[in-house]
């Protein structure tokens, strides 16, 4: 039989969808695609390519004949069915935290190490997808030049909570400015022309989740623990397209034209950027393209060997669905 | 004659008319007040508590009589006409750039360095904005522990460009939930649902006047240029408050704790979170609000003696009008 047999386990959330997109646009090659979400969802019909597929009830004898599966449902519904696909024989593409950090699942992202891959004992896990923006320029400049620090400052957009955050954040925009009063579901506090700071839990020290994934992530992804790496995660009123402004110490004295030189050569990087006119990349550069944009290189003139560096991905793909699907191609 | 005869320049735009109710708001002690505006403005009138001032066309024979000119019409015309007020025996107080780094013209936050007012010889300069919300919180941490080096990121509101940007950020983002064509007129780049680094001139090294400003104006403020600061500018769609992420680092070890002691005494600081609900100061908390709000400190943990604070600031206020006035009130 040619081509895999795979199901996308959250077919109707936000990635779900750029899930099925992504596999028919890369031509992956697939037999046949099973489509899973929770039973609220079970019935609806989604395109795949000329078919229209429908969805059915995630449950745990989902899993029959499954060649890969990739899930977005969370990490509660990853920990409760992933062990089961795993059982059915199945490989898990997993997009959720619930196994990023174990030892024995390989966190990958194919540009930086696609040779983890082979260590999975039936789940891969794949990064953060404010983690993924970062690593993706950061990896080569590392290799090329050696990185002592970084200093993250995220602009995440509302996809990363998911499609009913992306809804969210525009009827409340739309209430806003009709002066309607609106009632909010998923987030805490006001997100229509507003921000702040990544809702995540904290820990003791008043890190947020999605903050300390940005530093243990990329440790792991980079094999080297000794990166000393801090972020700072806000959301901001923007749709499916993470930045970062990124402040990065090297081990010795790095040009802009240097950096610029390895970023023009590495793997899912884009230089997007028109100095002459001072456009960079912003979200809407980055909704719906592939690769990670990346410019606005500046030496920061207050300490030696630091350059500063402006980086844009979309978050439903290069972030999450993208890479899942690229990590299905190493397999 | 008790009271000051107060000249406001630029009167009709967005932080003309916060500089007339924050005069109101503090009751400065007023004579009469002169409203000055382009001759496109002129014949219109706007409120001054109980009454209804006409606006006058700026000319350079506007300032005969007037005690304090507050300028807000932007450098060329601060430029062309504050040395007019001067020569009529004004004291101008100049929110624009063009007189900030000149070494004869006072540059001024109320709370750091009221003393160097003195020295004016009829121009006081106004901060920008966005030093403005760094400086407030920095300076009393800077003089308790000893800053050695800041990284700020920031995230700032459309009124940082005035009141038409905010105007067209509005119906921007009307046309982009009707699905309708827009064309812009202020900024070169959607501005609805994105976000772009701020798009004034660049130097040779790419750094851009906002993040210069930060750099400089911070400098002679605190009449210490050996302060390492780099900064990274970013407008994002938020209406009239900035939001800045400051990455801190000290001379010595300081705790989180003596942070927050230190900034709770400060003027012009509030400590504004509800760290148990994961809730931290946004630009809605801080708009139509006088003081600086800051909290989310953090130790970082990727280097020693480094602590990271979240601020956030009505850039019409603080960040402009109420700064102004505070000037004012200290001549």
């Amino acid at each position: 039989m040619k081509g895999k047999h795979v199901a996308v386990v959250g077919a109707t959330g936000a990635v779900g969808r750029e899930m099925l997109a992504v596999l028919q646009k890369r031509r992956f090659p697939v037999r046949e695609v099973t489509l899973l979400a929770s039973a609220r969802s079970a019935g609806k019909r989604l395109r795949f390519g000329e078919e229209s597929l429908p969805v059915r009830e995630l449950t745990l004898e989902s899993f029959g004949g499954i060649d890969i599966a990739l899930f977005s449902a969370g990490g509660a519904r990853s920990r409760e069915f992933a062990p089961a696909a795993v059982e059915a024989g199945a490989v898990v593409i997993d997009n959720s935290s619930a196994f990023r950090m174990d030892p024995g699942v390989p966190l990958v992202v194919p540009e930086i190490n696609p040779e983890a891959v082979r260590q999975h004992q039936g789940i891969i896990a794949n990064p953060n997808c404010s983690t993924i923006a970062m690593v993706v320029p950061l990896y080569p400049l590392h290799r090329a030049f050696g990185v002592k620090r970084v200093v993250a400052s995220t602009y995440q957009a509302a996809s990363g909570a998911g499609a009913a955050a992306m809804a969210e954040l525009v009827e409340e925009t739309r209430a806003q400015l009709e002066e309607r009063p609106f009632q909010r579901e998923i987030f805490a506090q006001q997100y229509a022309f507003n921000l702040f700071p990544h809702d995540s839990p904290l820990d003791d020290d008043g890190y947020c989740e999605e903050e300390l994934k940005m530093v243990r992530e990329t440790h792991k992804i980079f094999g080297d623990a000794s990166l000393a790496i801090h972020a700072t995660c806000i959301r901001v009123p923007v749709l499916r397209a993470h930045s970062e402004a990124l402040n990065i110490e090297f081990s010795r004295d790095v040009s802009p034209e240097e950096a610029y030189r390895v970023l023009s050569e590495a793997p899912g990087v884009e230089i997007h950027e028109a100095r002459d006119e001072n456009r960079w990349a912003t979200p809407i550069d980055a909704s719906g393209r592939d690769p990670v944009l990346v410019g606005r290189i500046r030496r920061d003139r207050s300490q030696p060997n630091t350059l500063d560096l402006w980086v844009v991905a979309d978050q439903l793909l290069k972030g999450a669905a993208l890479n899942a699907v690229q990590i299905a191609e190493l397999l």
